[in-house]
């Protein structure tokens, strides 16, 4: 059965958009737009293109972790931001040839997001085309003194990173290197990249108590987004080696395999972790609020006066290789 | 010059939205979400994508079209719930090999319409990909009662359409035919469809004023979109042929090339008008919140008992046959 059989109207009858129910004030699929009541907070916006064979292989990720992942991708930024989501759009275009039970999953995976980070599908677009692709946009509030920027760092403030690093980047290359994924450590590695934990009340906590001065989500690498705060800060950032946070999955798994662990930690992406920045006098509160979102962060170095980012191992400065961002039209390296 | 030759990076430089000042507490572009200050309204959100080949073509629309008209079909859905926009982003994905003047000259587009409409670029992305999708998210707020849906009419409203109708779809005709559009009723006529004018100051009035009972734009045509209103409203509709709104050009247009006027006005699509329904004892506001809206709007028919739109000329109906909306997925008929 595919999207040609049922057509875009028998499409979204099969998806049940249409006969979800709403919260009093807010009006959703089936409309010329979704609203909702007037929020007490600043809004947060944020969108994401993902395209087949440039973001995902339908041959390799399935339509349930594709939904789900483009949602947590999203909130994540919005958590970046000291926000929590209040709802999205989803924007689909696809070729008539599509399996509608794909389409079914993709959006069961998006309807699973719903409930794990606690916002609504309220609306989007399907359309045909060459192609899959998928664009997501995320409405959400900021309570608290206002949105956690890029670009609020000073030198001399910490620099602290939730959660653990490298683990997706690793899962990534378990799955691409032919699906060997068995172990519990790897199973572990791989849900890391498959299904992402976005660190919604961790953002959402940090916003509200307006104890970070700059926050980023770790999506790029930690090197490529440290460097994305302190650029936006206007001062440079050292990192130290030997506190990156690593899970005790990837410790055995990089041992067993000979690969470093903390060039994973380093430039791994897709982590989304908070990476955020807040003075030095502020530190107990930082850990007193983390704890209180139920989430581990570890100090992992500081912003310094200058430009870009030096990474240090027990005092010392290493060389790091310099890499460009991820450039989606620039030729491959 | 491609996209390929200046990496994304270097088109996110050369299109200066880095550089754009924003007012207070808003974050444009650069971080990891838009932000903007609490608004005092409920919030209205609407998606829309467009995919090359499906709903343009690179070799007929100029990108400067392409990024006004995405804009404007977008911001015409948020005045369709009687809001007004306030912001929007742009997800972009391309080949490498597409002219950046491509890119430069479809942001010019969307920077004319920030300034025609009234709304602000925020962020968005940017990706590559097999072809050409634009995918546009705009924010709005609705002021009054607030939105006005589509599902809010009752049989003996009256209902209304601003402009004239059928424009766009013989500007499509025209353009379509080989580009002969020399003549100004044809210019007129090509720029409705390429350039079309959503009717934002009505739909922000009847938002405030309280005084439409449903509402939607004239995107799939009159008969279509009175459907649309009709159903979610529980009842049927009668639309009276001999009053819908033409323009001078249309019928001048028309009559030389032996076209039906009424046909295109019934089912000619992307008009972009507002289509309402009011309570009769309206009748006088509603005329003088379009007069103060400076858009003349015209009583075309009426909602009544039962289901389906009856088009009626001169007191009798008249066959007209039913047509299933573009259906993205479904065999062309």
């Amino acid at each position: 059965l595919t999207l040609k059989d049922v057509g875009e109207f028998g499409l979204l009858r099969r998806l049940g958009l249409y006969d979800r129910a709403f919260p009093s004030g807010w009006v959703g699929p089936g409309d010329d737009a979704a609203c909702m009541p007037p929020p007490a907070y600043s809004l947060v916006l944020t969108s994401d293109l993902l395209v087949e064979g440039v973001h995902f292989r339908s041959t390799t990720t399935s339509a349930r972790d594709l939904g789900c992942k483009a949602v947590a991708v999203n909130v994540s930024d919005v958590a970046a931001m000291g926000g929590r989501p209040l709802a999205f759009l989803v924007a689909l275009a696809a070729p008539a040839e599509t399996p509608v039970g794909w389409v079914e999953e993709l959006y069961g995976g998006m309807a699973e997001a719903e409930k794990a980070f606690g916002c609504l599908l309220v609306g989007g677009d399907t359309s045909g085309g060459p192609t899959r692709v998928l664009s997501l946009t995320v409405l959400g509030v900021a309570p608290g003194p206002g949105p956690v920027t890029r670009g609020g760092g000073r030198p001399g403030d910490d620099v602290y990173v939730s959660g653990t690093l490298g683990d997706s980047a690793l899962g990534l290359r378990l799955l691409e290197a032919g699906g060997v994924v068995r172990t519990a450590p790897e199973r572990f590695l791989a849900s890391r990249h498959l299904r992402p934990s976005p660190r919604l009340a961790l953002g959402a906590a940090i916003g509200a108590g307006g104890v970070a001065r700059a926050m980023i989500d770790v999506s790029d690498g930690l090197l490529q987004d440290l460097g994305h705060v302190a650029r936006a800060s206007g001062c440079g950032a050292e990192l130290w080696a030997e506190r990156l946070p690593l899970s005790s999955e990837l410790v055995a798994v990089t041992a067993a395999e000979g690969i470093d662990p903390v060039g994973l930690a380093l430039e791994g992406g897709e982590d989304y972790e908070l990476l955020f920045a807040a003075e030095p006098l502020r530190r107990r509160e930082v850990f007193r609020v983390a704890q209180g979102a139920g989430t581990r962060v570890r100090r992992v170095g500081r912003l310094v006066e200058g430009v870009g980012v030096q990474v240090l191992a027990r005092g010392l400065p290493v060389a790091w290789r310099d890499l460009r961002g991820f450039d989606h039209f620039a030729r491959r390296r």
